[in-house]
């Protein structure tokens, strides 16, 4: 028996206790917690590690300027093993950056401002890393080729989880550009693309592939809807289940016993428009936040740093704001006391400003919301809506919703005795886990959606054959959980979403009732039609016609018939 | 209009990216995230930090062998702000860790062992602060008292958030000791309670105060039911809606138009028993974290290792793992290769090993179960079932489930035609918020209670006059999110639940099946009863009877149809 593994615990004093204080590493909380970070299942790793790197390589690639292309490799290497290889066209990372991007949770270039991005937190692609590192040993390896330089870098690395630092293993200049695999529409390989600069990072983890909704397939699949302007190739190859060789383990030859190959090509070619970088608004401005930008302020007058470091505040309001605070605008804003900036926190409530500017935000749009959902999903009725944008603690967001309605169809996409299918996003990133979670899912069933003509169960999503999409984009998302999978419950938020959800229902509802009316003219006009013949037969038995009149009492019938059906 | 306010990003290089790239501070993220640590909303906030701070003065008390005394204070200062102080006769905390306990992030005794207890992260009293400092601006307060000391000490700490580091505003010696101020059951005020040590800590936040099922006196009501050793003061100060002193603020005098007071007074003089620290088991260790714990073993020998710092491995273990992985037992831990690692790691799956201990849980037990929920729930039907131990991902844990089924009743608190209330609680820690990502409300919603007796909607709750009481007790509760309101979906975990359910449910049957038979009997026996008189009278007419006869018929028939009755 182990010593000490059973030692019950004798009572602490104040002084015992302290000597047990420790400081915890972000990198230690999160390995413990890995499932904050949507590590919690080897099926899901693999997902959350795609999702991390796609997400970084689409948000470098537009903040370039660069039209994203995309490879994603899935390669099983044992029976609960994989290796995530994803390559991008992006500027490449310069190599001192590197380490730290890779193997440092709570690093980034995306938290500290306030811009519409994928990435906000700095902590997904070091997080899957960690995870690859953790149950298999190996590092993170990366190739990484900038624009200006001949060579690439590559480097493996792994996080040394308590310091939350990167240990570097390998850093040396190779030979290397991204190069691109496309599959042909027929299944046959096109001809391979390179591009001049770009990013590969590749992580072996302990993992598992699963088909179906919440597979990696689904996520490409959606990410391709969003985002018509990039161009993936995603490339599956599985060993066979049995008798595959023993003990290959990781370093075995992958025998590709199912291999998936498959392309997405981009449907514009226009990057999306550049969302502005935006300074905070006042009015969503907390006491202790605002205190603490007065101290970091660089303008040398309380009026000058209200007008400087927020948005919205010109230099008319920023007196105005300091004459009812009673405050001088002319005050050094680093030597603003607690008193005299809770007035100031209650003087800028008071004041009437300018809404935040919502050139911040990169909504995707009605047409291409449309065009994403017919490209993707076979319906008889499309429509989209794009709401104008709204503000949640003073981060402006917009929200957009989409509609696609089938016929009632025998295949499985979209049934018709089925709750409707939600696809959610967030800063144009599918969100595929935790639907119960999320606030689209309060907003979609908070929606009476019998006004509109389906059936709803209480409190549960409308039965339909139907697909909801809903977007919502700003510069802070507010998820539940580091794992970004659901939007967190704000009013705000919410109430966007039912109006956006509505407006659609009101579009959806005046087609299903054209429908439903001309569904019950054409069961009418059947009926009457099948009837007419023997009508002009029995008048010309009583009226002793001719065939000739005949005919045209039921071509006049005809015609008064459909005259009819016009008004119905 | 602001200057840069407006900018359009331009197209990034690697280069400038590189320069955007920071460090970011744990403050930093929760202060964005606020939500992930339970300050999504006011009335949430009110509620998290009495949570946290009771949560933090059990955990100290039991681990001093202390009986418990807790006082929760909540004031309200101004329209939206309140002054949350919790008191405790805990054994004190010393100087030096007084500023890094309350003002700073990820800093905390629990996080690191292996054992059961409320806190685990070292987040929860700083988050409620820095919430606190982020509203209002002002300070966390700390009185206290260790049990050597003449003198208490007074501290006023606020969070650097850019650093995650605690500044000290306030740090002096005064007189001070823990005083509780008892309500009598009558409501009157009860003799004032002194203790020698203790610790106060007090926050003044934006916050606001709502009645009902999520609120502060809920939890203080469910705490007192899973923790029979407690003795809670609670009192609540409301300032009067409409005409209280204009702008008074947080320095005017709180006027109490409102004032809610009451003492749960110890059922139980004991304490749990103190469940013992464990060391981990070496099913549950991950490839990742082996390879650091050989890294960092003091012990000369690899099986010195194996026996030392894991759990269940006897030095028999130790050898038969080395001899499996074909390493050699003597070999220096801290030099095993990668390759030799995942051998070993191998091997030590391959081992059959005990199970991990099971001391360190402290399970409430079935008793104190059905005593607590007969305390707080008027029920005709009371059972409760604690599950041995179990274990996930190498934790062991273990899952009680408590059920009150009262006859259906007009009054509230239990209705016949809602669906059942769930109480969860996590390490005696009730849990209000989230019920719908909990996995206790995926186990309850999986069990066929119609199979017991109750009605239940398709994937909902069962329909009834009933209460569902679940604890999860383990040395790491997997929590959805850091505000620890829900628990994490691991399938051993929910199957655990389901069997708990289940046993609780078959109960619940029988005690339902007897209750039905019985009043079925009781239906016929009245209504023959009924007619007993009219048949032993129209035998009398015909076989011309007495009196006497009659009334013997009437005694034969009934005596004939009680013994009916005991076979029904």
């Amino acid at each position: 028996m182990a010593r000490n593994s059973k030692k019950v615990a004798a009572a602490e004093t104040a002084e015992s206790m302290a000597l047990k204080q420790r400081e915890i590493s972000v990198s230690e909380f999160f390995l413990k917690n890995r499932h904050l970070l949507g590590f919690d299942s080897p099926r899901k790793a693999l997902l959350t590690t795609v999702k991390e790197a796609v997400d970084n390589s689409l948000d470098a690639c537009e903040e370039a300027g660069i039209l994203p292309e995309i490879g994603v490799t899935i390669q099983q290497t044992a029976e609960d093993r994989f290796r995530v290889s994803i390559t991008d066209n992006g500027p490449g990372i310069v190599r001192q950056q590197i380490p730290k991007i890779f193997a440092k949770l709570l690093y980034g270039s995306k938290f500290h401002r306030l811009r519409m991005s994928r990435g906000q937190q700095g902590i997904g692609i070091s997080a899957a890393g960690m995870y690859g590192q953790l149950t298999t040993g190996t590092s993170t390896r990366i190739f990484s080729k900038t624009k200006g330089n001949k060579k690439a870098h590559r480097m493996e690395v792994q996080i040394d989880t308590r310091a939350n630092k990167p240990t570097i293993l390998v850093d040396e200049e190779v030979d290397w550009i991204p190069t691109f695999h496309p599959t042909r529409e027929d299944g046959k390989p096109g001809k391979p693309i390179e591009h001049k600069h770009g990013t590969c990072v590749s992580i072996e983890m302990e993992a598992a592939y699963v088909r179906g909704r919440l597979s990696v397939d689904e996520y490409i699949k959606q990410c391709a809807i969003v985002n018509p302007h990039l161009q993936l190739h995603y490339s599956l190859a599985l060993k066979p289940k049995e008798g595959g060789k023993p003990g290959a383990g990781s370093n075995g030859d992958p025998v590709s016993s199912f291999k998936f190959q498959v392309s997405y090509s981009r449907a514009v070619t226009k990057l999306p428009p550049p969302p502005a970088e935006i300074k905070p608004h006042p009015h969503g401005v907390e006491l202790g936040v605002l205190m603490q930008m007065l101290k970091d302020s660089t303008s040398r007058t309380l009026r000058g740093a209200l007008s400087t470091d927020f948005s919205r505040v010109s230099d008319k309001s920023a007196s105005e704001i300091c004459g009812r605070a009673k405050l001088n605008p002319k005050a050094n804003p680093t030597r603003i006391a607690h008193q005299e900036s809770e007035a100031l926190f209650k003087a800028i409530q008071e004041t009437k400003l300018m809404r935040p500017p919502t050139d911040c935000l990169a909504p995707i749009g009605e047409t291409a919301i449309v065009a994403g959902l017919k490209k993707e999903i076979e319906a008889d009725f499309y429509t989209a809506v794009t709401r104008d944008p709204e503000v949640y603690r003073g981060n402006p967001f917009q929200i957009e919703v989409g509609i696609a309605y089938a016929k009632p169809d025998p295949k499985q996409e979209i049934g018709a005795e089925d709750p409707v299918r939600v696809m959610r996003f967030a800063n144009r990133v599918p969100l595929l886990y935790q639907a119960g979670a999320c606030a689209v899912s309060e907003a979609v069933t908070g929606v009476n959606w019998k006004a509109y003509g389906l059936n709803q169960p209480r409190g549960g999503l409308p039965i339909g054959p139907m697909v909801i999409l809903v977007h919502m984009a700003s510069v802070w998302v507010p998820f539940t959980s580091e794992s970004k999978e659901a939007i967190a419950h704000y009013p705000e938020i919410i109430k966007e979403m039912v109006y956006g959800l509505q407006e659609c229902g009101r579009q959806l509802s005046v087609y299903l009732s054209r429908r439903r009316r001309e569904a019950e003219a054409a069961r009418k006009r059947n009926y009457i039609e099948l009837y007419i013949p023997h009508l002009a037969l029995g008048l010309k038995q009583i009226l002793d016609l001719d065939d000739r009149q005949e005919k045209t009492i039921v071509r006049k019938l005809s015609t008064m018939l459909e005259k009819t059906h016009l008004d119905v």
